[in-house]
């Protein structure tokens, strides 16, 4: 349901914020589109922050007028996170992109929300320090705290979840509020960081966010292996996470993404069934993660164990991965991406991944298929003709047949892209009617007129 | 404020559980104190759970009268969390004491509220398994839950906050809900999960707990090293933090505290302060960790680096840390403790410790100090003669000094204990009004007639 944005609340915002509030075509449509399938009209107005101040500023006002308010970072969203479902105002986050404090000596980071990992990283490399969360985009800090983002780091250093020590929010009501501190670990009180992480804007707008660092691995190998089939990927994979090997990253891209990068990359990579992998730590201590996993591997059938020593061999392996979604996307131009992103218990990754490739080798449309396999989760991109109701309708329910799959194997239907618009449905059928109704109370809690990106992850 | 407890209610359980409901003082006094320093009148009824269904009977009837409902495990916790402060029932979960699943290939384990965790141990070892955290007490895992507990392991393997997967939580109403799956990670909503982890009752009573495991590390390796001062066992703490050594455990003991333990173990480790420390790995990673402690630890003049390498030796070193606290107790007679539980940046805990034994040293109450310092963390044991008001008021001055320090720092009153009704002021001044009321509005939203171990956290 489109709610008006009244025109008072826009000569407001234009008064206050000046040419910071836009009402050009362009610009509303560019801040109303993600990575997501759907078509939805513009918000009706942006809002290029520039400070926290700014952002309060702008959500009183809308508070006032009962509109709503959606946050933006980069746009690279894949559920349909930031489109104006409702109508209402983009709050556009990126020009808040300053690194505000690096405590090197407590491994701490504090950033506005604009900042991308990116920034983040190059902010702190000569500190000798990373962070190491990777969505494929370089999203905003504060689009990853709104997913709750991993990555191909997460098998080792876990997702945002674990990766924010603090958050400033902007409330519905305009109210500024810290959520932490610097401390590693407390017991004060309710979670708010956590009930934040992964509420998609819906709970308020994440200003400023300490993150946690690493040092960086004083040694660091990175290897791939191709398989006579995803099976023997998977199982090895599956036995690394089991003896406790702490690999740092264990990516699986199937043959079909490998096609799509080589021509997008212009790689020559074998086109069969592949594991990326990397190791941190001490010399010695990656040489004998890399030679444990390099036995398990041969076990399996993997072959052509190559190793990337260097960093830019390394940089050019993670940037092809990286890229998969891309290549991918050109290698069937036109096309659109319908993504999944469930996640299973490792036990049951196997059977999870070979019964999805039965049904999309079955259906006839083109996909790739790619997995932070370290952790259960996997993506499936379905490449459909958005002109084509039936691959789209097919795609869809692909896509749904996986999800119950997942949820039978005690997984969930999404691992790190968050629910959006487009997994509304299957939040239901995962958390029960009980839990989606508490997460429902706490939005009414917080929310109470529903301004805050409203429309998503569950109805109202 | 206590509230009556109607007779129908209690005439109703009586008739429900039979003799699993108890109205003996014996019992309501057990179940109405805890390690606390607070006197307060027990709970009218205990009511003694087997089940999930059990549990949601007792709480429905309990919403039915809007009378509190008080989860209990084995009363263990340190701020008065499980005082009837406003009367009501206790529900006592302790024989809600199965395994119920455990999964040694995802590396997960199911259990009732009340299974202790020497009980999940005790059950997982011969699949090569443990579970990391461990708090001073054996406690119950429903109340490491809500207090968001930790212990020696988390400065490798967290706390409760990043070790549950997933809970089965009784709701305010009754209701039975699931707050996750068994994926590893998850986009899926709102983190209830999180929520509920350090919500201390106060939001539903944890039913079900599914964690996290690790294998048993292939080597282990415990030391123990003595140095000239506080500050340089903890200067050397910082150093192997900063520089990234995966410790597993580093724990700061002070004279006093080894002064109690050779009492009450009958051991005779140097009365200077001590680190204990624990490395988890392959061998020849343990082995590489030890020796960069070594030499960082001689830099800063640790001498007699005892080396532990007998489980059995181990067991006695870890036994000593453990009962630290009882042994305390105990060097005072009739002595009641007041203990401090602050968390800070790791670069800043050098000069908060030193700042707060200076003082400590200066009040003349005989204390005791032992550390989780790898996060940062630290507790001061006030031996206070409880008939004297004096002691208790310059403990508690001393506590909120300290607690003021720490704030200033960004760090936290509570690092794992929890608020319960100790450090309800503190809260406010570490989190800010805006903060706390948000806490507040959730409990409302979700507990609207207040009977979830009420007035805990923060006042309603």
């Amino acid at each position: 349901m489109q709610r008006v944005t009244p025109e008072s609340l826009v000569d407001a915002l234009k008064s206050h914020f000046g040419d910071r509030c836009s009402t050009a075509l362009a610009v509303r449509e560019q801040h109303g589109k993600d990575e997501s399938i759907f078509d939805v009209p513009p918000p009706s107005a942006v809002v290029f922050a520039e400070s926290t101040k700014d952002v309060a500023a702008a959500v009183q006002m809308a508070a006032k007028h009962q509109t709503p308010v959606i946050p933006f970072g980069t746009g690279s969203s894949l559920e349909g996170h930031l489109l104006a479902v409702q109508g209402g105002i983009s709050i556009d986050v990126s020009r808040m992109n300053k690194v505000l404090s690096i405590n090197a000596e407590d491994l701490t980071v504090t950033v506005q929300a604009g900042v991308t990992r990116k920034a983040v990283n190059e902010a702190i490399k000569n500190e000798g320090l990373f962070f190491p969360i990777d969505p494929g985009a370089d999203a905003s800090i504060g689009g990853m705290v709104a997913t709750r983002a991993s990555g191909t780091n997460a098998v080792r250093y876990g997702t945002m979840r674990e990766n924010v020590l603090a958050l400033e929010v902007v409330t519905a009501s305009g109210e500024i509020i810290r959520t932490g501190t610097r401390a590693k670990k407390s017991s004060a009180g309710y979670d708010l960081t956590r009930l934040m992480v992964g509420s998609e804007g819906t709970l308020g707008v994440v200003t400023e966010i300490t993150l946690k660092l690493y040092p960086l691995p004083e040694a660091i190998s990175a290897a791939v292996c191709s398989f006579p089939s995803i099976e023997a990927a998977v199982r090895t994979t599956i036995q690394i996470i089991q003896i406790g090997i702490p690999i740092a990253r264990v990516e699986l891209i199937d043959a079909n993404s490998i096609r799509a990068v080589n021509a997008y990359s212009k790689l020559d990579l074998n086109p069969s069934p592949m594991l990326l992998m990397e190791f941190h730590g001490s010399p010695a201590s990656v040489k004998e993660q890399a030679e444990l996993v390099q036995d398990i591997a041969t076990e399996f059938g993997g072959t052509a164990f190559d190793w990337a020593s260097t960093p830019e061999a390394r940089t050019k392996l993670w940037t092809a991965r990286h890229n998969a979604y891309f290549a991918a996307v050109q290698s069937r131009p036109g096309c659109r991406v319908i993504t999944t992103d469930t996640c299973v218990p490792i036990s049951r990754l196997a059977d999870c991944l070979l019964e999805t490739i039965y049904e999309a080798d079955a259906s006839g449309i083109p996909y790739f298929l790619v997995g932070h396999v370290g952790d259960g989760n996997f993506h499936v991109g379905y490449l459909i003709d958005p002109a084509s109701k039936l691959e789209h309708d097919t795609a869809e329910a692909l896509n749904h047949q996986l999800v119950k799959r997942a949820l039978a194997m005690d997984g969930t239907c999404t691992g790190e892209h968050g629910v959006g618009l487009h997994k509304m449905g299957f939040l239901v059928e995962e958390a029960g009617t009980g839990a989606v109704q508490m997460m429902r109370n706490i939005k009414h809690a917080l929310d109470p007129d529903n301004i805050m990106n409203p429309g998503k992850i569950f109805t109202w």
